[in-house]
């Protein structure tokens, strides 16, 4: 497999419609997608999100119940679930703080930011901590999206389904997390996805863009 | 410049600290970070934010004042601002569906597509929908910070900055914008850096990720 520019791998990537059920994805491939999903870099370091990686059948069955009856959730092999955070909390800030510790040593500096992160967050409502979080994970769907296709695997993102009923079937509720996006992993079926021969659609550069000389 | 892979690219890249005022980044590799957000993928293909590249010198001395003065914004040659939409909007909605018209064809199924969502989103509260452009924008921070890194370009993710004071320097309210993330370009100052030879901070794989068989 050639190394690709990131150029050749947004323009082969597309949100896959139809995906070959009979071929999986192999665990070396899923691997990769889930180191760039842990290596993403997110706002202080909290990587304030889990992913869960889902081969079981009966799961992906009743979410894709839970997802309008989308067919890839369980044409695919994998279905990745990015689980935000429902709130920050000393607990989990701390063990972020450790990781530092460990990693980079002990420091007042340190200690100092995360304190002053501590007095900015946990006063906040869960609600705006929730948001800051599942934005976080955005971030780390971008870096899976594109690991996806350097990996020649097809991937599709969605949003289009019931949180809570996800969140039920998975218990995320009760590890406080809420599933934001639903990304189901396979090969794409060449015959059957009608989207594969369009035209990709994106805005011009200029009504995009604005430069500020 | 030999094309890289994203493992070495996630492992390049790090949230510069401090950057090299003297050299400005080439004008193809800004080009390069503006495809890569143009290219992002978003919900129903929305693109629902719009990018500022600034080289303005008063501006991004305006913008580090509303920044804790994080001298990035101004050592930096280039500063990205997203700014997401503060709403859905009919209008808005319309562009996408005139240019899907336009490069794929007019369809019922076109139509009704972005119909229903019309019906979802235009009676939504405009702050959930503005928390749903924000999110969008965050897979295109993703594709930026690794498209800045295939270009040997170093950036700096910001969420430390007041919103209502870049909203109202760029005069984003009147364009119905909301500034969501900063990101400086330029190139990191070798020996002034302090995070440069700090070790890269991720949680491991076992606790970032759960796998259900």
């Amino acid at each position: 497999m050639a190394t690709k520019n990131l150029s050749e791998l947004m323009s082969w990537r597309y949100a896959t419609k139809k995906m070959n059920s009979s071929i999986p994805v192999p665990a070396e491939k899923v691997e990769a997608i889930i180191e760039a999903v842990r290596m993403a870099p997110t706002s202080s370091g909290l990587q304030p999100f889990e992913l869960f990686v889902i081969t079981n059948n009966d799961l992906r069955a009743k979410i894709a119940e839970a997802a309008y009856g989308q067919a890839q959730i369980t044409d695919g092999s994998h279905l990745l679930v990015f689980a935000a955070w429902d709130n920050y909390t000393a607990e989990r800030i701390d063990e972020v703080v450790q990781m530092n510790v460990e990693l980079r040593g002990d420091s007042p500096t340190l200690r100092g930011y995360y304190d002053f992160l501590k007095g900015n967050y946990l006063s906040r409502d869960p609600e705006v901590n929730y948001a800051h979080a599942a934005r976080q994970a955005y971030i780390a769907v971008g870096f899976a999206l594109l690991a996806a296709a350097e990996q020649e695997v097809d991937s599709t993102p969605m949003e289009g389904f019931d949180p809570a009923a996800v969140d039920a079937i998975l218990g995320l509720k009760e590890r406080g997390l809420r599933s934001v996006v639903l990304m189901p992993l396979g090969f794409r079926d060449q015959e059957g996805d009608w989207l594969l021969p369009m035209a990709k659609v994106r805005k011009s550069r200029d009504v995009m863009v604005t430069e500020l000389a």
